[in-house]
């Protein structure tokens, strides 16, 4: 590649044009003051479209001729039939037979379930995905196959790169499990509910034409309007757009690990001890296996002492649900459901809140919900001696991962990472993250199974833990212990060539993937 | 005025430059295409706003300070307080204050309360208001008194004009009757609720600078979000945001008058013998005395037949909400409360539901509720010969009300209206409209205490009316029994001047409003 790489603002070495459009290297945390003005879709008038509201049409391939579908397109989706979604692969099929080539496809999010798209890629009807690229469409990348390179941003990236026009979506074709033929749609209802659609709001505002596609066409005013029927060109009715048993994820069940039940112990209790837990406290829990352990123990203490939590940020499980419903919680405010729980709670406790991804996390904003909570519980496939983390790479440098809200959501005030040491015997902490998602300095603190290193910049949680009789240690005692255990972990084995880059919140470039040497 | 006039679709003198702006003359229904793309505010970033999210501010004076308020800006505000604001005023006062000239105030809508606002534009504060005069404004304006040309627009056309940059808003001050320190903000609560705040969205979305004002500051989260914190720059808490008895307007009284109520039997008669009232009718009922009539009438043919209307778009009046709470309505879509039942419905009632204006009137979008509506009952100061209603103006020329939805209510299947045939003894059927708000071809049913006119174009109408009994006559044999009966009325006096124009729902100019000769 012989694109310029400017040394961003962590080190890291990030190329100055991806995929022949200009890149602005990472600046610092807020450092980075945007320009110009929102992107502006053309201007649509009521003339083009029926006085009777009925916008439905016979087909997906019918829909997407009428959107005039032609070569190099920005196609994009939403992710909340997760890993049940028919409506991104079933989209593709028809681009491939309509011969369209070098589509760029831009969802909110991948799943396993995306993996026909590969042969899309190999025979030149997507050039590139932007979006996460979990499992199989990651070790594609990661060995170099695509054609583009692609593009990482976090959910409110996402939003940012859409309201900015640095990602121009020609087509989104948004699947909804209830819709009514004017094209008002929302997440609950019909045979494949997924509770709320968030994530699809920035797609029909800014795109220059709307597809709904649902399997459960109900009477005109479908409300809640998740999607506003007025900025809607096409309703294609179809058989099935998810597979319902798949639209729920499988990670929302509690780890049964004793290392990971320890750590979840230990979260709950540095939230405690540390006084960041307290009556009224704003909080994040999360959906990993660890994650919903520590709602469960934080239920119990808010439960003991009385307490309440003002809000909880969701994606929402089961267990934030518990504490709306038994009263240790005010709100829940929702950006994906992860459970089947949680899509019953939205549709009938008026306390249970879809939440708009703009307010909760798009950075080129007036302000974001992140940075008002209180408690955010994250994960990380890595993190480093400067409290660095890394979501989308395995140490062998894989690109396995989205990177979902993650980044958005180190802007809360106190940012905790229940990770393991090690996981298969590869220590978890490291001398530098594989790939750097998330600067440290918005890290406050690690908690394993053999300890907790707060970061050295929060003075005040050190102070405020220093007789807890917490196991505290520094991050490089953590590192030692798990390098004592599983021996020093190889560096990745990677080529020089770039095949993905990673977003900050502001749209600068954080660093890079590089191919896998094979 | 120099400005070269051009003649439009209905024969209309209209100019071709407005307040300096190039203007589009009116070309028929549904015949202006819209070019380019849509205004695009200024991008901000969360690094210019502060963490905690809160954005209070010590005062209004100190929030305009810090949007920069200038001479030759647009400042925006909300109707929803209607004659019990006292926002308008006191943003103007502050204006004075800081010696800000030749300001634009845009406002969704003006009411008599508005009549210090006088003052400054005697004194050059403000140019000139873009929106609608009520009373003493119209007066002043039709006086030739204001300093700029007035514009006037229905509450779609304001929200067209702000979508497609027409009209660029550099602050927008939005009282809110319940707010949070974010900004988040909504219609109820407090001793200032007004029900809905529908139409602070377009505001609140496209301005550069956006001031919520509250009286009634609550904790985070504000919800539902009427008005999303992430577009608002500053937060104001004030003593009063209204005048709580004023802020419920004293229209919605049903008529006792025994002409107003033949009228509305006449109306509920039409509608059920025509066969435009069937089982999932939808319908819009209005807020005027003869309106209110017409809701209870139709609510018992409703009762009686064991119908339902699938829905009713409001504003909303005590009679839609006993259909909403008796059964014989299935949702009521709202877009402004008019009296102290809907407000109270809207807070309790799951399917007395807050309806975005750019879904309901908007006609530069993909389609608007209005044009799927079944019956819509609206009024007007005069019909002519041609069926083209008035709004604005009475027959002696001076400006004295808004449009409100009335233009964009005028693209519903069947829009009926009940009007008596004179007024203080001057007629209402007229040989030529004084100014004319809306084509004659879109108004398909003229209702008087002396008989029924169907548009020659409804053929269907007068096929389904020919043996129902109902008194039926021509337009042209109602305008000469009004003038048997009143003499044939006096044509206003007027200059040549032109004091304001009216907007078509589509930006063009369908008329103009010229000064009262005196």
């Amino acid at each position: 590649m012989s694109i310029p790489l400017i040394i961003n603002a962590v080190g890291r070495a990030v190329p100055s044009e991806i995929n022949g459009q200009a890149a602005i290297p990472f600046k610092g945390v807020g450092k980075h003051r945007p320009e110009g003005k929102k992107h502006a879709p053309s201007i649509s008038t009521c003339s083009d479209y029926p006085d009777d509201g009925n916008k439905v049409v016979s087909s997906l391939e019918e829909a997407l001729r009428r959107c005039g579908i032609k070569d190099g397109m920005t196609i994009s989706t939403h992710h909340h039939l997760r890993d049940g979604d028919l409506i991104s692969n079933m989209l593709f099929d028809i681009a491939c037979a309509l011969e369209v080539k070098d589509l760029v496809w831009f969802p909110s999010a991948s799943f396993p379930c995306n993996e026909p798209i590969i042969k899309y890629l190999d025979d030149g009807t997507i050039n590139r995905i932007e979006g996460s690229m979990n499992g199989p469409l990651g070790r594609y990348v990661s060995e170099g196959k695509m054609k583009g390179t692609a593009v990482l941003r976090s959910h409110g990236g996402r939003v940012q790169a859409i309201q900015d026009g640095e990602v121009k979506i020609d087509i989104a074709v948004l699947a909804a499990p209830s819709a009514d033929p004017f094209g008002n749609a929302r997440g609950t209802g019909g045979k494949s509910a997924c509770g709320v659609l968030g994530y699809a709001k920035a797609d029909y505002m800014y795109a220059e034409k709307v597809i709904v596609v649902t399997d459960n066409l109900i009477e005109y005013p479908c409300i809640p309007m998740e999607i506003e029927g007025n900025y809607v060109d096409y309703v294609v009715v179809v058989d099935k757009i998810g597979i319902p048993e798949k639209i729920i994820s499988g990670t929302t069940q509690i780890t049964k690990s004793p290392d990971r039940l320890l750590i979840a112990e230990l979260t709950a209790s540095f939230l405690e001890k540390s006084g960041i837990l307290k009556d009224g406290t704003t909080l994040q829990a999360g959906a990993g296996g660890t994650s919903l352990a520590i709602a469960v123990f934080l239920h119990e203490i808010l439960k003991k002492k009385g307490w309440k939590s003002k809000l909880g940020f969701g994606g929402s499980t089961k267990y934030m649900v518990e504490m709306l419903e038994q009263g240790q919680m005010g709100y829940i405010l929702d950006a994906q459901a992860f459970d089947l729980d949680s899509v019953i709670s939205i549709g009938k406790n008026a306390n249970h809140i879809p939440y708009p991804v703009f307010n909760a996390y798009n950075y080129h904003s007036k302000g974001n919900l992140t940075s008002m909570m209180d408690i955010m519980i994250l994960g990380a496939t890595e993190v480093d001696l400067n409290f660095n983390g890394n979501v989308v790479t395995h140490s062998d440098g894989y690109l396995l991962h989205g990177i979902g809200g993650w980044q958005n959501c180190l802007h809360a005030r106190n940012v905790i990472l229940p990770i393991p040491l090690f996981r298969d015997r590869i220590p978890v902490i490291v001398d530098e993250v594989t790939t750097l998602c998330g600067p440290g300095e918005l890290i406050d603190v690690i908690i394993t199974e053999r300890g907790i290193a707060i970061n050295p910049l929060r003075t005040d949680l050190i102070e405020s833990t220093r007789n807890s009789g917490l196991p505290l240690k520094s991050i490089k005692e953590l590192k030692e212990e798990a390098e004592r255990i599983c021996g020093k972990p190889q560096k990745a084995q990677l080529e020089e060539d770039i095949v993905a880059v990673i977003k900050w919140v502001d749209g600068t470039v954080i660093d890079v993937v590089r191919k896998i040497k094979v």
